[in-house]
């Protein structure tokens, strides 16, 4: 029965995919995203923000999803009946920006970018609609010691929040190499871009689906657990065999020798496997440049590695592509073991702003997940807990004039003996004494500030140490329960106010 | 002609009313951002992030511009035929967090958010379709207390950016006053609703269109510069010229009296307006209670006063309303006088949460415009530039190893000496050493680090000090300039890398 003089009212619900951000992980973010931005601006990187919203044809279609119906991107028409889209990644702003401004920047342009992302795919848990990436890339530089650059960054960078060695790897590949593997076999040329584009991505999901499933993507198809089947590149057993094998050549690089003099040696079984292909040998040399430059500067094989199963699913990747896993066994709160999935990724993308332009240029970039890598940091006990603490709160008496109460809380908002504010606020609701002590105890409030007709008639606060005040119970000993219940409330003189505040404050700091 | 074979290139263009944020907006932005978060958490409001994008109806359709055809909100159906919306502010977004998680939270509940927010308006100079909005609300008050305190934070908000006295006022109104005098001229109850929004909308434009713009919204009608038509809310002349005799009342009450004595006079003007208005009387009572709230805890006159033509707006406020100006005379770079409009804005709406619940949730608010209070801390020359010093750049000879820079740039970045990292970054371009010279110079590089082959067989590197040599060409004097020329290029050992270059930085330091 609706009763029809009822309002409709709206249901407060988010769509799918979508989530608020709690106080608590907003902090450690915060503290997150600054220790990144730190070893960015330590690289010479510098800040850049474009929109949410860009022209669709400009960001172009550059998902992984991009053969499913709906493309993942979140579009609508302008009232000029333009197509806009909110931004589903931040390099394809980064590859108009630099194509719009291309004149007036340094080269290389070297730029980092924080912001959400949008992306208008089926939700599933874990898997949200808008995440927070953040970016560093570098426009205009050809050589691979700007790719080698990028993965000391991502390894510097988990360096400094607190990730140890061991704990990570950043694992680098070069799509030239799979290409030289692909046109071995008969795959090269335009006619098979198509068949390219199912291998890799079907390779990008060897870490989810294993070698069957690879296999049955590489062949005629492959029905997934939800019953909904995926057409496979339809490549020959031949074919897939010679694939396979190429994906079988995981090697940390890094350890094979301590000289210049161990690194062709490594590569020699991708060597075989790409054959003739120039495509695939020129690949190779790149990464052996990678290594020899990693290895002289200092960075080690537990912190970097070659695997040729790193593939990235993005089609635009044209060379040395990347990605950062955490290693360190994770378990969540039951224990299982959790598989992370990658915390940064990238690679080089030498055509994106060729496609306004018709001019090469080359680029190379690297995108950290990053409320991905706060959880992994926080199931391996890196969590930088930043949460101050709660406010002081005054309480309120409705005898009182509320002013005082108001005075009290500027005397310590702005306290006058030169030291940083006091977080503290005067209880605004209507609740009385009990229910607002228990309010100060919901908002963490390390103490509160009592002031009734008594008190202020002899010139006096109270001050009640939550924390302490906490303890009490659990004192068995009198002469101890009144000695701690004297620290826990006590009075002062007005005057005092932020000095006692202060000194609770200062016994219960991290 | 066009060549069928050329590919269609999109255009590397931006929507209008969107743009690219630039690395020392984005420094400022951040420096500005970081000292209103120290503000209000200093209040103890405690941050929440609520993504970009809502159920349309859940967002509810508040905005100023809801009369115009197209109803100002980005809007598109999800996969499931609902209808999604970008957020246009903060506050419709916190009225569905709280009705969602009502039950668990702290009463009242103080909230502070940043972040975008989009609206789709017709753009103009100055005038985004994407802009930030830093907003602190504090939800479950009823009390008048909640809205002072608000005040009060705008207040010293301003203050901690190095606004000075005299150059920013916060006008106080309050929506019960004007539903009063509307009252008193028979524009009160249902029925009247249309009409009392349009004349709320045009009291609202009163800074802009002054009282013959103000007076013909009240009347038949409108066109504007570009010729549109806006229709008048249809008053009689008499009706007309109550509330104009209304908008009158400007006065800084906080000057009226220091005691309890002078508030009551001071708005009985106001009263007389409102007759026996009994919403008009009460919200005058309120405003006298804020008064001398803010009085009595120490705020004055030349920050906060009362203004009868603050009216805001947004048609969910219910009771005081303030907006904050800076009142400085403000010149563009052509020496024209600007008018900033209100850097800060807000008020009480206590039936936004009602809309979910069916159940009355009082609530109060202020919202920071980001970029104009930036602008105008600019003008002020209150601008804080944060921009570091660009990076030192390691020049590259081409017939040399290139990880011999790689691992001097690594030193620079992970200095032994236990100080900070320096800003550091190899040459990554294909350009001569006059181009990486002149790459360093538009990046504002302090120096440049440089070692041919002869330099490396020495031992040695080079630090050319780009700032003091730029300086070199005014000397006249052959003795000064050989010893200037000696301090802006010089050789050391490598070993000595990191303590020179800190030398060279320390000489440029703001």
């Amino acid at each position: 029965m609706t009763n029809k003089d009822e309002p409709v009212r709206p249901e407060a619900r988010l769509p799918k995919g979508f989530s608020d951000i709690s106080a608590g992980e907003i902090r450690a973010t915060e503290t997150m995203l600054g220790t990144i931005r730190q070893v960015f601006e330590s690289y010479g990187f510098e800040p850049l923000d474009t929109p949410a919203i860009e022209f669709s044809d400009a960001l172009g279609k550059f998902l992984p999803d991009q053969d499913r119906p709906n493309e993942g991107v979140f579009s609508f028409k302008d009232d000029d009946d333009q197509w806009l889209s909110l931004r589903y990644d931040l390099t394809a702003p980064l590859a108009r920006y630099v194509a719009a401004n291309y004149q007036n920047l340094p080269k290389p342009f070297r730029r980092y970018q924080a912001g959400p992302v949008w992306r208008n795919e089926k939700p599933g848990p874990g898997r949200f609609r808008q995440f927070t990436q953040f970016d560093a890339d570098t426009v205009g530089a050809s050589s691979v010691a700007a790719d080698a650059e990028l993965c000391m960054l991502a390894a510097d960078t988990l360096d400094a929040l607190g990730v140890e060695r061991g704990q990570y790897v950043i694992k680098v590949n070069n799509r030239k190499v799979l290409d030289g593997v692909l046109e071995a076999i008969g795959l090269g040329g335009e006619a098979n871009a198509a068949k390219r584009l199912k291998v890799l991505r079907a390779i990008d999901k060897f870490d989810r689906l294993g070698i069957e499933g690879v296999s049955a993507l590489f062949g005629k198809g492959r029905k997934d657990e939800s019953g909904d089947y995926t057409k496979g590149a339809d490549l020959t057993p031949a074919q897939s065999k010679e694939v396979l094998n190429y994906l079988g050549g995981k090697f940390a690089v890094m350890g094979a020798g301590e000289g210049a003099s161990g690194w062709n040696a490594s590569f020699s079984a991708w060597k075989s496997i790409v054959g003739e292909s120039e495509s695939g040998q020129d690949g190779i040399e790149e990464l052996i440049q990678m290594a020899r430059l990693l290895w002289e500067t200092g960075y080690r094989y537990e912190q970097i590695s070659f695997d040729s199963s790193v593939v990235r699913g993005l089609e635009y990747y044209t060379g040395p592509v990347f990605e950062a896993e955490l290693t360190a066994p994770i378990k969540d709160e039951r224990g299982q073991p959790i598989r992370l999935g990658s915390v940064v990724s990238g690679g080089r993308y030498d055509g994106l702003v060729e496609r306004f332009t018709g001019e090469k240029v080359p680029a190379t970039g690297i995108s950290i997940g990053v409320s991905r890598l706060l959880f992994g940091l926080q199931l391996l006990g890196k969590y930088k807990d930043s949460t101050p603490q709660g406010p002081v709160v005054v309480l309120v008496f409705q005898d009182q004039p509320i002013a005082n109460y108001q005075k009290l809380v500027y005397r310590l908002r702005h306290p006058d003996d030169g030291g940083p504010p006091i977080r503290a606020e005067m209880y605004l609701g209507s609740g009385k004494i009990g229910a607002q002590t228990k309010y100060a105890d919901k908002r963490g409030s390390p103490c509160v500030v009592i002031q009734g007709g008594d008190e202020k008639a002899k010139g006096q606060v109270q001050i009640k140490d939550l924390i302490l005040g906490a303890t009490l119970t659990s004192i068995k000993d009198r002469d101890e329960y009144l000695k701690k219940q004297a620290e826990a409330q006590f009075a002062v003189p007005e005057s005092d106010l932020v000095e006692a505040v202060r000194g609770v404050l200062s016994r219960h700091k991290a």
